[in-house]
C-alpha cells in the first residue's frame, strides 16, 4: 500500500500546483474549494498504478491523472445541483455555498481545465488518450441521465440498473486504468483487460455502496442507515426485492417507495424487513461478489510483475471490502 | 460570398450526420434540438475560410469546425439557464422546453461531443489545436462570469467591459480562425494575425450588437429597441454615457438602471435622450470602427491570395455593417 499512499501525495501536490488564485474570483474560488475538499483520489491513483504496472514512468502520467480527478470533481459539482444535495464529504456543496449559476459555470470551467491538464501530456498516444477520455465523459453523462430518468419510472429492470451504474460510475474507473496503461505503452489486449478490471470492480463498488446503505454497521458506516430508502432510490436491493417478492409484498414495497412517510424510522424498518424476508442481503452479496471476481479474473490475465499485480488487486479488495 | 454559402451547407450537413437519435432520449433530444435551431454558423464558417485562405484542405477542417460550433451551442444552452432566458432564435430555450437539470446535463454532453468531433481531426498539430480550444473554453467561461459579476457591480470601467466581451465573445472567433489556419499549416505569425483579426472583429461585432439595441431601425432590427436598457445591462453605451455625463445626469442614468419602472417605454425614452445628449451613438460608432479597422489591419498583413483575403474581409464587413 506504500506506493498507493505515495501516489495520493503526488496527486495532491500536483493539484495544489494548479494556479487557481485568479480572476474572476467567483469562478475560481469554487473550483479551488471543490478540489480542496479532498476525497479518496481513487481515479488518479488507479491511473498512476496502471502506468507503473506496465513499467511506465509515472511522472508522465501525472497530468492525465490530475485531469481525470478534476473531471470527476466537475461531475460532482453538477450532480449536486441536479440532486439538490446540500452536503458533500461533510461540507456544503458548491451550489449551496455559492449558487447554482456559479456551480454550473465553475463546473464547466473544471471540465475545460481537466482537458487542459490531459493535453499537457507529452505522449505519442495522446490522441487515443483524449478519445478514451471524451467517450467516457459522454457515457458518464448518459449514466447520470438514466439515473434521473429512473426516478420517475416504475418499470426499471435490474439489467437497466446495472447498465446505469456501469455508465455513471464504472466507465471512469475503467478509463482511469486504461489511460494509465496507454501511457505505459501497454498493448491493446492489456489495456482492454485493465479497462474490464475497472468496469467490473466499479460495478462491485457501487453495489457495495447500495449494500452498506441498507446493511452496514451504523457505527462504522458513519452515517444513518437507509438514506437510499428514504430518498426512494431504486437501488439493486429495491429492484431485486421487487423481483423476488410475492405480489402482495411487491405492492407494499412499491407503496413504501411512493409515499413520503412522516415516520422515517418506521419506513426504513418496514423496507428492511422485506429485504430480510426475501434474503436480499445474500442476493446482493452474491451479485457484487460476481462482479468483483470478474474484475479479478481480468487482472489475473494481465502480463505484469506479480508483486505489482498483487498490490493493485489488494487495493481493489480493500475498497471492495470496506465497511464504510 | 458563394464559398461562404457552401461552407454553411457543408457544416449543416456534417452536423446532421452526428448520430443523436440515441438513448437516453432526455439527454440527446435537447442536443439535437439545440443544434437544429440553426444560427449563422459563423464560427465554423470562419474555420473553413481560414483553412482555405492558406491553401489547406477544408475537408480536413470539418470535424474541428463542427466541434467549435457544438461548443458554441453548449455555451448558449448553459448561458440561457444562467440568464433565465425563455427564448433563443425565436424558439423556447432548452431549459424552458425541458428543465434546468436536463439543460445542465445535455450542455455538459455537448461540450464532450464538441471535443470528440475535434479529436476526430487527423493532423500532426492536433495537440496544439486542442490546446487552443481548451484555453479558449476557459476564457469564454471567465467572460461569462465577469458578465454575471457586472450585474451587481456599480463601478465597472469601459476597459473591464471591453475585456469581458473579448473573453465572452471575441476569443472564440479568434480561435475559430486560428484553428483553421493551423489546419492549413500556416506559420506562427500568420496564425497570430488571424487570431488578432478575429479578436478585434469580435469586439466590433459585440459593440455593434449593443449599438443596434439602442440605435437600430426597429423595422429592420426585428425586435424591440431597448432590450438591453430594460434589462439594465451595463453595455458600452451605458458606461460611456456615465463617463461623459454631468454628475446630475449620471445620477439620473444610474437611477434609471436601478429601478424597475412600470412604464417601459418611458424608461427607454429617458435613457435614449441621455445617450443623444452626450452623443453616445457617435462615440460608440467611433469605438467599434476603431476595433473593426484594427481587425482589417491584421488581415491585410496576412500573406495569402488577394481574392480570398477580400472574400474574408467582405464577409466580416457584411457582418459588421449589418442592421439587424
Amino acid at each position: 500500500m506504500e506506493n498507493f499512499n505515495n501516489y495520493l501525495k503526488i496527486i495532491n501536490e500536483a493539484i495544489a500546483r494548479i494556479a487557481l488564485t485568479r480572476q474572476p474570483e467567483n469562478l475560481y474560488q469554487p473550483i479551488a474549494y471543490s478540489l480542496e475538499m479532498g476525497g479518496k483520489r481513487l481515479r488518479p491513483i488507479l491511473t498512476l498504478a496502471a502506468c507503473d504496472l506496465f513499467g511506465g514512468n509515472i511522472n508522465q502520467a501525472i497530468d492525465a491523472a490530475v485531469g481525470i480527478e478534476i473531471f470527476h470533481n466537475f461531475t460532482l459539482v453538477h450532480d449536486d445541483i441536479m440532486d439538490d444535495a446540500p452536503l458533500r464529504r461533510g461540507s456544503k456543496t458548491v451550489y449551496k455555498k455559492w449558487n447554482s449559476n456559479i456551480a454550473i459555470l465553475s463546473g464547466d470551467t473544471m471540465f475545460a481545465i481537466a482537458l487542459q491538464q490531459l493535453t499537457h501530456t507529452n505522449h505519442p498516444k495522446l490522441k487515443e488518450i483524449i478519445s478514451v477520455f471524451v467517450q467516457t465523459a459522454i457515457e458518464v453523462c448518459e449514466g447520470q441521465q438514466f439515473d434521473m430518468d429512473f426516478e420517475s419510472r416504475s418499470d426499471v429492470s435490474i439489467a437497466e440498473y446495472l447498465e446505469m451504474i456501469r455508465l455513471k460510475t464504472a466507465v471512469l474507473l475503467g478509463a482511469s486504468l486504461k489511460i494509465g496503461a496507454l501511457l505505459a505503452n501497454a498493448g491493446e489486449d492489456q489495456t482492454r483487460l485493465m479497462y474490464d478490471f475497472g468496469i467490473n470492480a466499479g460495478i462491485a463498488f457501487q453495489l457495495k455502496d447500495d449494500w452498506l446503505d441498507a446493511f452496514g454497521d451504523q457505527a462504522k458506516f458513519g452515517k444513518s442507515i437507509g438514506g437510499d430508502i428514504l430518498a426512494n432510490k431504486k437501488t439493486y436491493l429495491y429492484l431485486k426485492c421487487l423481483q423476488m417478492a410475492s405480489s402482495a409484498d411487491r405492492e407494499i414495497l412499491q407503496n413504501l417507495f411512493q409515499i413520503s412517510q412522516s415516520d422515517e424510522n418506521a419506513k426504513v424498518r418496514s423496507v428492511l424487513e422485506l429485504f430480510n424476508k426475501y434474503q436480499i442481503k445474500e442476493a446482493a452479496t452474491l451479485e457484487m461478489e460476481k462482479f468483483f471476481q470478474k474484475s479479478i479474473q481480468s487482472i489475473n490475465q494481465v502480463v505484469a510483475p506479480a508483486d505489482k499485480k498483487e498490490a493493485l488487486t489488494g487495493f481493489a479488495e480493500m475498497l471492495y471490502k470496506r465497511d464504510k
